[in-house]
């Protein structure tokens, strides 16, 4: 099921998405949240009718550095001997088809198309065998990076963390197996980056225990799983698209920062 | 004022803290929240009577390292250029006389005393002049490290970020100028950290600007300024106290993780 989170005449609402074509998918509203028990209305609504929203409001993002080897080595590093941690705040947070603000203290702002695995239930200390259970599904990220600041400063808060910088959507697919997926980013429809989400170093399930054997994991958290090689500048004006196989695309245009 | 949280018979409430005696203080019960215009009820309950919660339930945590030069001089460490910024996530905060949960993935835990500024207003790019304005008060912070873990990962997520590493309290004084305040830890009693904020590399004020540059910084929000040198290992069954001139003290026991 692919449940998306939208504004409709001045309320939020989650909806199941169906239909093909994307000029003509519809949602379906969903009573009460998606993280628990929930029934559909009935009530359908056509998606070219709704403005999107992030399909999840996350209490935190965790990220992961360098999880494909041929990104680490793309920018002269090698695959770390345990994961690259760090987070992104709910504040970065933005949604399928709104603007990522180019921040004033950088001048070399990256994109780095991600897969996203958004977690369903509380949890910590997963073992690696109930990791799937933890999981509600699969999105789009950009894990926007401003390098010249990621590099002048030694931990990734504000070069990862500032606001916009963590696109997500356009909504979650709860039927996927992430094992090998095709991912792609484009800039004004020129490819960038593609790979496979096979090619990660470390696979969803063992970020999820090494995540979780730190902290607690709430429904909403995300985490977002490495980029494919391939990452290079935004500027202003230039629409970024990344594009993950079984989910769709997710599309966000750059603008300075008003 | 001195504005604490606490729970009593289910409920959770702010309350003002009145009296001068620690084992004789009150709590006058606040109507509404107190990052908005409030009233004091008058329902007074004894500080004795309630469990006391984190002060505030931060959306996020931004830290900031190597604030004071001696601290980064005994971990062999330079004083940055810019500041190092990092996040604490929502997940890590407890609260006065809570546990500190030992993590299973680290055998090197250490205390790190802070002043911890809260967030009254929702902003960003906050001018200098402006800084204070957006400022609702401060407690006192433990930046609990698992140092062998921070030393092993290159990004702190997991080293300051687990379940437990961000105890916040006892409660927020809303009327303090933080320039030189005394601020120390005892563990066991025996003093371990002695410091004074006027030794920051980078005042409360100068921070702000830094990290709203980047962020959107909420109500409720923390900043934590850095630690003074002294900082050493915790161990199961330690009891850790930071002390703040006109603050208070927080105190908390360390517990192997359950």
């Amino acid at each position: 099921m692919r449940i998306a989170r939208f504004s409709i005449d001045g309320n939020v609402a989650f909806g199941s998405v169906e239909g093909e074509r994307s000029d003509d998918l519809v949602l379906d509203i969903i009573k009460g949240i998606p993280y628990a028990d929930f029934e559909l209305s009935g009530v359908k609504v056509p998606l070219s009718k709704v403005r999107l929203l992030p399909p999840v409001l996350p209490s935190k993002v965790v990220a992961v550095g360098r999880n494909y080897a041929e990104h680490a080595a793309e920018l002269g590093n090698e695959v770390p001997d345990v994961p690259i941690t760090f987070f992104k705040p709910s504040t970065s947070v933005t949604g399928p088809g709104d603007d990522i603000a180019y921040p004033s203290f950088s001048s070399e702002l990256h994109h780095e198309a991600e897969l996203a695995v958004v977690i369903g239930r509380m949890c910590r200390e997963v073992p690696r065998g109930r990791a799937k259970d933890v999981i509600f599904g699969y999105t789009c990220a950009n894990d926007v990076t401003a390098r010249d600041v990621q590099q002048r400063e030694k931990q990734w808060a504000r070069a990862k963390g500032f606001d916009t910088a963590c696109p997500l959507g356009p909504w979650v697919e709860t039927d996927l197996d992430p094992g090998d997926l095709a991912i792609q980013c484009t800039v004004n429809g020129a490819q960038r980056q593609l790979g496979r989400t096979s090619d990660m170093v470390r696979s969803v399930e063992d970020l999820i225990v090494h995540i979780s054997e730190a902290m607690t994991l709430l429904p909403g958290d995300v985490i977002l799983t490495g980029t494919p090689a391939g990452v290079g500048p935004l500027n202003v004006g230039d629409e970024v698209a990344v594009t993950i196989e079984g989910i769709g695309t997710l599309t966000n245009k750059v603008i300075k920062r008003g």
